[in-house]
């Protein structure tokens, strides 16, 4: 089977060591053009970290186009968003304060940002949604329910800025795929690999298999492969693949992530194959992504042949996604 | 603080070296009484094994007095119920097939039992059942929802069996506790001491607050709270202390699981007033679960004083619940 290069709309690619050593995994796994999250540590602020940041990632691949994001927080409010935009930003990403991994410094309030949403309505900025609200004491909020209690902010946003292009990101519920699907053509969404195969049950006491937003229900992750089953045009591949020593993911407490990125695309061929939709692989990993994001076509392919691989126990440290399993394809 | 010594209604002890250890911390968690379940490997499911189980029970603690149970299985359709209860069994425990340790003896078809459940009723044994449905591909079942979805079959052979005592055992649920209120007299709960502390997000990627049934949504948590401040006398303490060494809890799959034993008192006694209800603590501990169970007074009496301590990171290679942190009582 052959297909186009990944396009990968959600990725971590962190810092560093971990950095050199994820980002030829990354393009290993199939991966030829990735939208990178900017919760590296400091955060992505300014136009010039953006820079640096993706001439390092540059340096460690020459294959990947990297699509580069900021972190939306107060400094970005006096930007200037065609500045970003030639530095290879192609959207600002949201979190809501504490939510995941580096969202200390995360956004409170999002009604202040009204102002900065209208300049990148204006300027063709991606707005990309963690889409989760933050847990407060006196409210039932918890991990299952912060994703479709902040629905109707994703529909405020839309109201307010109809022309404004919003990504809610590795959506995980029934709720969220139904509220993207009503909001019309400048909502999509990003659906992990992970996400189409797992259900609460299969992260409980299983730490490589957690992540935030958490995998709910069956009937949620039925609703996920069902919209991608139907060939939504605005659901696309983001693997939100998030790489975290074995240290951090196995003691007492174990950090949010899961590591698909070194075999993105054979797990991808699995599970949709398990499902019986492999032929809705192409357009969900190659084609509405870019088509949402307003890219030009990839170049490169690569050729994906099934016969059966074991998944390593470990990357040099980082334990992948179905770390030991038997997976049917792989990338020649 | 004088208090009479408690009497947990569910506890595992295990078995050999576990069991050695874990005895003697019960004893010093403030237990006088306690209801041992049967779920050992192999479980409990002739009188002689539990004479020898209680026995073996007994050689490591004399102050401890241990009600027996015996595990639901085709087995004890031709037991002499009167003899059991004279080897000192109180209870016969269902599992449904495969939800929690050592759960794969258990029940796939629980109306095969319902002669067994007539016997019962005539000679005083109380029905305790692991309330939770067991997950079939097809269906939306996962550890979210198999509670809930239990209480039918509660309803069910209390219907059936109106005299039968039945506990359903660590509910976690507000759809539990309103069905457990419902139905009268002769249908109890019981509670464990972390189920009043934590939600989902607290055994999210933290496998020692990891157990089955898992913690579920705060308005969950809540009526856990509520009924037993109200003072319900059907609701009542079965801590579930279910010890694992480290090594299980902590790899890349943790056991189910929380070990409340050595400080179960201390523990109560630190959330009782933290949600302001100590006042409940003596019923909730000491009274209530007696009095469904039918049984004498005890004689012992505990001192808590308190007096901050901090929970020791472990016992000999089991983690505690809380380890590390600090509450507010310590027996004196």
């Amino acid at each position: 089977m052959e297909l186009p290069l990944l396009d990968d709309m959600h990725v971590h690619l962190r810092q560093g060591a971990m950095l050199r050593h994820v980002v030829p995994l990354t393009r290993a796994g199939g991966v030829g053009r990735c939208v990178v999250m900017p919760n590296t540590d400091p955060p992505l602020t300014s136009v010039d970290s953006v820079r640096h940041y993706k001439r390092e990632l540059a340096s460690c691949s020459t294959d990947i186009d990297f699509l580069m994001t900021l972190y939306l927080c107060p400094a970005l409010e006096s930007m200037d968003m065609a500045a970003a935009r030639e530095a290879g930003v192609v959207g600002i990403k949201c979190y809501p304060q504490g939510v995941t991994t580096n969202s200390d410094w995360g956004v409170a309030d999002l009604q202040r940002y009204d102002a900065l949403f209208a300049e990148m309505e204006r300027e063709g900025i991606v707005l990309q949604l963690h889409g989760e609200v933050p847990r407060t004491p006196a409210s039932d909020v918890c991990i299952l329910n912060a994703e479709e209690r902040f629905l109707p902010e994703v529909v405020r946003i839309h109201k307010s800025f109809p022309r404004l292009r919003v990504v809610l990101e590795h959506v995980t519920t029934a709720a969220a795929v139904a509220c993207v699907k009503e909001l019309g053509e400048k909502v999509g969404a990003t659906i992990t690999a992970h996400h189409l195969d797992l259900i609460v049950d299969d992260w409980a006491g299983r730490n490589h298999n957690y992540c935030k937003p958490v995998a709910k229900y069956p009937h949620d992750r039925d609703a996920l492969r069902e919209v991608v089953s139907s060939a939504h045009p605005r659901f696309f591949l983001g693997s939100d693949s998030a790489p975290h020593p074995r240290s951090a993911k196995e003691g007492a407490c174990g950090c949010a992530g899961v590591f698909t990125a070194p075999l993105l695309l054979p797990y991808l061929a699995d599970t949709f194959e398990r499902i019986g939709m492999l032929d809705r692989l192409h357009d969900f990993g190659c084609v509405f992504g870019r088509t949402f994001y307003a890219l030009p076509a990839p170049q490169g392919r690569v050729i994906l042949e099934k016969t059966e691989q074991i998944v390593p126990d470990e990357y040099d440290g980082v334990v992948p996604y179905r770390a030991g399993e038997r997976i049917g394809w792989r990338i020649v």
